[in-house]
Formats: C-alpha cells, structure tokens, sequence
C-alpha cells in the first residue's frame, strides 16, 4: 500500500467523528502564514480549532506574490483582520545560496527559473522583511495587526521578532 | 487580550509536551497542497505526524509559481518524492469571478494586481488544472505520484479525482 493510499484510509476514520458545520469565513479573523515545515503542526501549535483561521504556507513561510493574493483574498473576501508570520529554526532556506540553487536548476533541468528561491541567511531578518512586504503592499487592506515570530523546533516555542521601524 | 496574543499564550502550552527531535527532511517523503480554507487540519485529515510531510497551502490550493518554487525545494533539497493536492467543495474561490476581483481591486485600491486571483467554478476542473501545471513544469522532478482529492467540508471525506489523460 503506498503512503498517499494510508493518507486516505486514515481520513475514512477521521471523517466519523468530524462536525461538518463550520462557516466559510474564518471565526478568529486571521491568518496565519507558516513555512512548509513538516515539524510545524500549526492548528496544535497555536490551539487553533477548526473554522478558526486562514493557514497560508510555502518554502520558509516568506512572502512572495502568490501569498499577497492569498493575503487579499483572504481579508477582502473573507474577512481576516489580522496576521501572524512563522517562520523557524533549523530551516531548509538556510542551507543554500540564491546561486547554487540557481546553478542546480540550470545544470539539471537547462532551464533558469523566473522565481528565486527566497533562501536566507538570517531568520528574524527574513521575519521582518515579511512583514515589510505586506505592509507595504497595497492589496492587503488591513495591516495594524501583523506579527512576526521564529518557531524554535527543538522546543515547540515561539518567539516574536519586533519590527525595526527604523528600517520601514 | 488580543486574539494573537491568546495564539501566543497557547503556544507555552503546547512546547510543554512537544518532543523536539525529528529531521529536517520529511519521513514520509510526501508535500501536500492545500486550500488555506479554515476547515481543512491537514495533520488531522491525513493523519500525518510531525517531521513526516511538508504542508504547503494557499487560497484554493491551485498550483502558482511559488507552489512551483515550494515543491522544487520539497523535492530537489528535502527529499519528498509524491504530491497530493487538497482542494475543497464551498472553496471562497469559487464564490467570484477574475473580472469582479480585478474590479474590486481597481476600484478600492486604485492598482491592478499583476497576479490572478485564480478563482473558478468547478472544483474537480481546478484540481485536474493543478495536477497539469505540476508535470507541465521543468523543474518539480518527481510527478509519477502526484494525486489529487477534493475535501467535502460537510462530511471531512476525500474524493480522488481522476487524472484526464486525454487532456494533457
């Protein structure tokens, strides 16, 4: 049996205990932005139940288009209000450079991608220049209430990184 | 107290019983894509535990550059070898048309976004749409199992659906 079948024989038995009443529109107002981490289990991280919050997640949990046009639609459609940013130690976009991944791609595939990376080299860096991005984006409407944190993944904790106003 | 800062104080109870041991690179060798929708635990749906797959969700779980760009780092740096896509039945997606977002943008904010919001209408065309722009891409290498489910949000069920292989 391959994983992805005991993926689907595993939500058979979910499925006979889950409530299926939950509305369409996030009951907390927020959303949450998250790296793909396979250690970041964000509902049980945050108490987070079901209904509650937007989950929105890519490599490093930066913010790139794709999530701006989560972000919009996420508040103007709806209804969040507020964001929190989770990135972490110990992550996959700290181990390489823009150009060696770059080079990979090019070597293996012959073909540059139109994307970067988004590797960093420091965490609450990335952290802050996140938040820049979606303050100053101008389709995210509402943008009093983002805040930024670094998941340790040794201890399950987070830790908030404080903006730099200075650098806004 | 604010509803981040309640997330927060949630958190210092979680780290109390999380085990902080697991690898970087996901044991099960699986990334799932998924709708950010609010109702979708992915960990729980699927009955995934920490460290074994990466979760990366957007609004509708459809395929953009950055999902490109997460399951490439999933593949080529952290070792995942299968995709299973989540999309959902009462998807905010499918509740607008790209006209009526770019209306809405261009009227509240004064700008055109130079991203679609990648709404549609039937879910099962999305999810077909999807599975497309991942084997259609140069750089995700691993695609023999890439499958895709819509979750109804009533029941808590998957539903495969099936690859057209005419339309590739």
């Amino acid at each position: 049996m391959s994983i992805i079948d005991r993926l689907v024989e595993h939500n058979v038995e979910y499925a006979k205990t889950y409530r299926g009443d939950y509305p369409l529109r996030p009951s907390k107002q927020v959303a949450v932005v998250a790296c793909m981490d396979s250690r970041l289990d964000v509902f049980a991280m945050l108490g987070l139940g079901l209904g509650e919050a937007h989950i929105i997640r890519n490599a490093g949990g930066v913010i790139t288009d794709d999530m701006i046009r989560s972000l919009t639609i996420s508040q103007r459609m709806l209804g969040t209000r507020e964001i929190v940013l989770l990135h972490h130690t110990n992550c996959g976009l700290n181990t390489f450079t823009e150009d060696e991944f770059d080079d990979l791609l090019l070597r293996e595939t012959g073909a540059r991608a139109h994307w970067k990376a988004e590797s960093f080299r420091d965490v609450d860096q990335s952290v802050r220049e996140s938040i820049r991005r979606i303050t100053q984006s101008p389709f995210v409407p509402f943008t009093d209430n983002v805040r930024g944190f670094v998941v340790d993944v040794e201890t399950g904790l987070l830790r908030e990184v404080m903006r730099d106003d200075a650098e806004e």
